[in-house]
């Protein structure tokens, strides 16, 4: 018998999902009904959409396992969120159920937290990927870029600490939304912009105190308007690397490794590269579908 | 014969203008027409309607200070950015001439800047404040509230660095256009909570990685919902402590004077409490003020 399941990642923006058999995804799809961008149609009937979309009969599919922002409290429902140090293995057995609308079990991974209210912290959608991306049981430091990236400190499959750096937001409602971007051209890639600003920021004591300066370069002549762009990228996110270098202790043989993929996988391995933190590299995709795999697993066994 | 002339104030989002006769300010007021605001019109129509409006007849008045934004690259015409380290008494001498409509010596105070590119900043307003501000000639740190805060070494009346934080532009944006404050109720003010703020922001390592925790200390319920604002407002101003404290190395004995008005200065004063700085203050319109009335005399000599 075929073992078949659907894996979806639902994030804020949109909504990508997998059909698995025998752990190989034989057909994906995406939709741009992420939980925020869902026009008031129910979770299931979006879910139901996409699957009539990618031709797959519903009675071929009895379980389904969703990751990310769909459990969250603006999500499909709210699915709990464990408590560091927590064993990644464990995910499978705190799954949330939802009815997708026919006969199959669906269920909602949870995500984690860092208890606070010092350093408090939540992630959902990435805990999948770490237990994807686990390969050995070392000690090791994952970082994860997106609008919101991760850092995680894993040993030995658990989960001890991690921190949300909003890097992708801030650069988003820093160009948009204040002065640093008024006025601003399109802008044209400027990879030497991009290394400037991840140096500056490499340097900086603190990211909010550089921020001016962005503009006061601008305004001098020492930054062209079309590299401003790449520039600000650069400094928020070697500003990142930076902090996040140090709060980790990450030295010469902390076992570092990147899980992405796309544009912001390219500007976080160069980034990494000039702030001299070696480092190996996990496709994001792959992650999460392994992650999914292994809770699939855990509970067929 | 009355010694008499107009001050004007005239930044990015209002215009104030005082009448001065002899020194003393006589007739003052606000206009909602900044450089970003005027509606099409044009700076000499903006500034009669405003006189128009304090019933003062034009040819009262032949002499014209400007300071602020109106001196920007999209003001009413570029004035320079005179290099640090630059003598205060200086500015009088740099005025840039603009023609008001009516027989007057109108111009323009110029702005300063740190030339870069490393450490590149640019202030307009803040140095006519600055020369305002000064009483003595000891070496003395200023602190210049704003959307723009303005940090400023003096020594000898010269102005020899000086590091812009754009702390409440950052706040705005991340309120209103980032999930921090997505889907928050109006603000209920609870100086408690700022004072959380402050203390995390002088505790932290970076302001940038700390943003994220707002949200989640609000997600797992350590932060009620109307009291987000005032956590952020004092994480940010606290982490500008923080980071300025020690680029300007502010010892037990440096003499700190805090320029300002109104509830950002209330916030600062408690900030700067918090974070055991001793420092003296200054309202900021006679600081202008009085900035504007060296100027004249130099001139008027």
């Amino acid at each position: 018998m075929v073992s078949r399941y659907l894996a979806a990642d639902w994030g804020s923006t949109n909504l990508r999902l997998w059909l698995v058999e025998d752990g190989i995804a034989v057909k994906n799809a995406a939709s741009p009904f992420g939980i925020t961008r869902m026009q008031n149609q129910s979770f299931p009937a979006v879910l139901q959409g996409l699957l009539q979309q990618m031709q797959i009969a519903q009675a071929d599919v009895s379980r389904v396992y969703i990751a990310g922002m769909a459990g969250s409290n603006v999500g499909w429902q709210q699915a709990n969120y464990l408590p560091c140090p927590v064993a990644l293995n464990a995910l499978g057995t705190s799954l949330t159920r939802v009815d997708p609308g026919w006969p199959a079990q669906a269920g909602i991974i949870p995500g984690v937290c860092v208890p606070g209210p010092d350093g408090a912290d939540v992630m959902r959608g990435e805990e999948t990927q770490l237990l994807g991306a686990l390969q050995d049981t070392a000690s090791a430091l994952f970082i994860l870029p997106g609008t919101h990236s991760k850092w995680a400190r894993v040993h030995h499959d658990v989960i001890h600490s991690f921190t949300t750096v909003m890097t992708g937001e801030l650069f988003d409602v820093l160009r948009h939304h204040s002065l640093l971007g008024r006025g601003l051209p399109a802008a044209a890639p400027h990879p030497e912009s991009f290394d400037c600003g991840v140096m500056a920021g490499l340097a900086a004591s603190d990211t909010m105190t550089e921020l001016f300066s962005v503009r006061a370069r601008y305004i001098l002549g020492h930054l062209p308007a079309q590299q401003v762009d790449d520039y600000l990228s650069g400094l928020l996110i070697g500003s990142e690397m930076r902090d996040m270098r140090q709060r980790f202790e990450v030295s010469a043989d902390t076992p570092v490794t990147l899980v992405g993929s796309g544009s912001l996988f390219t500007r976080y391995d160069r980034a990494l590269h000039l702030a001299g933190i070696a480092f190996t590299t996990q496709d994001a995709d792959t992650a999460i579908l392994n992650g999914i795999r292994k809770i699939h697993d855990s509970l067929d066994t």
